[in-house]
């Protein structure tokens, strides 16, 4: 079970374990694309906001309902609900929370990065468990996602607060957008290209804080579309657990998400967004969404066990 | 006025030349630095978030309702309102619309970067003016900063936004916190650093959406502890106004400082945060606080004019 053991790495491979295959479902929630039953008449979502998020929040709560048994962690894209501002900040946190009853892991993905005492300030607010009073209840997820460009000093505060809650971070590496390559992909004067150096210092950083399954508290983001750089990345951190997105409708495919993984099958969790979210029409949608979202969160987990071999 | 002139650049420029000096006010509001007089009695702001969040934005009002008629700009950082959940997030809204009513130019500093549609929504809650009829009064920021590592394909979404509601963006580019130079400082294979490298990426990027006083609206953030390379990368980036954090209390000086800016004396902007917060005793601050924080903005305002030869 997840919350026996305390390393935020032990309780995601435990989870894995116990769900079948290293899958993570995104909760990337777009309100016109959500089932028509769930949109109200005439509502405009750039104006309406609660109504928007409502609609938002009921969506995303029936995905976790219908993955919950299946997959051992989602990945709640924060950006989808920041765009409504603070109600939709409200309605994610009610979504981890309830995620988090679900049983599930529950990784924040919002790409937080800054220095210093600002750090500290994402990390209480986007990481730690919250320990308000007057807010209701309340609950951190259980990792999130950073961005390290600022230098690893200021990634030392959100490796405090994980250490000290025993969460998990997973630092941007190399992503799988065609953007990426310009600058993460550009070689160093001294060898190997500028995301081998970001993952040589999020090693070194992390070297600290592993769990009793040899995995660190401080995981990396590997997009799936790039298999090859993948394996030089996978010896690079041997300790870091991937976090990959990009498997499926991004165009990850088999061998790209195998070179994420140690050859014992762990060491990687497989992401997939849309091709979950979204297997139905969106107008012609019934009442049975939830059945056609629980057939792909069951693909996307046989697909994965099948790449490591336990199809 | 900084009203007249659509173009985000063209409007900063002008309230720098209004207000004699390009400087800027970051509003970090910590709670245990406010004036006792802010600070109720028995709160305890990691359990309280209302509380705390309403000290909090009766002190940074009080700093923009000081400081209006002195400098061009604030920085609100993000991070210290996102540590109060939703609540945080609904004052920093009610500060933004504060500071805006107050004739500033108002930067959020958010280091937002993702990719492709998740962009897309951070610069619809971060960046845009938002459209909602329910949350009552609220108002966008003139600008936002963004982190580039994820590459320009991940800013595009923020630029088109930027372009399209004649708003402004900071990219990370070189920040003056030790551990930036492990990555940034870098050396490329080709030549020029790595940071070398993301300016001129960033350079190509903003130069579709250049002003009439020659600055494109996506600027650059540029450590003031950084003199040598802040030369280079002025060089690499003529159209980008740079934001320089550090001056003052982080350790910039007038020669790292002069290095940003063009002969004319335009094309950046300085900003100093705790200077000009905090320069009183949190203990012993009396109602006559505000009159401490003008003090210091003037102060900072005449130190950057006097480094431009405007003193």
């Amino acid at each position: 079970m997840p919350s026996t053991a305390a390393h935020f790495a032990d309780r995601l491979l435990a989870a894995c374990e116990e769900k079948g295959a290293p899958v993570c479902v995104g909760l990337d929630p777009v309100y016109a694309k959500l089932p028509r039953t769930l949109r109200a008449e005439g509502v405009d979502p750039s104006q309406q906001a609660r109504a928007a998020v409502d609609a938002i929040g009921q969506f995303c709560a029936g995905v976790i309902d219908a993955v919950a048994d299946l997959v051992p962690a989602v990945k709640i894209q924060s950006a989808c609900f920041e765009r409504y501002l603070w109600v939709g900040v409200e309605a994610l946190h009610g979504l981890i929370h309830h995620a988090k009853q679900a049983g599930l892991l529950v990784i924040l993905d919002g790409k937080r990065g800054d220095i210093g005492i600002s750090s500290e300030h994402y990390a209480a607010g986007c990481l730690r468990e919250p320990r308000f009073t007057d807010l209701g209840a309340v609950t951190g997820p259980d990792a999130l996602t950073v961005n390290g460009y600022l230098g690893v000093d200021g990634l030392d505060p959100f490796i405090a607060a994980a250490v000290q809650e025993d969460k998990g971070l997973f630092a941007l590496v190399r992503t799988s957008n065609p953007g990426g390559d310009a600058l993460q992909r550009e070689a160093l004067a001294r060898g190997g290209s500028v995301a081998e150096q970001v993952a040589r210092l999020i090693a070194q950083a992390g070297d600290h804080c592993v769990g009793t399954r040899g995995y660190s508290a401080l995981g990396a983001v590997v997009g799936a579309t790039k298999g090859a750089e993948a394996a030089a990345l996978r010896r690079l951190m041997p300790r870091q657990i991937f976090l990959v997105p990009g498997f499926g409708a991004q165009g990850g495919g088999a061998d790209d998400v195998r070179a994420c993984f140690h050859e014992d099958g762990t060491g990687a969790i497989i992401t997939a967004s849309r091709s979950v979210l979204y297997p139905f029409d969106a107008e012609d949608a019934g009442a049975d969404w939830r059945g056609a979202v629980r057939a792909a969160a069951v693909q996307l987990r046989d697909e994965v066990a099948g790449v490591l071999g336990r199809g």
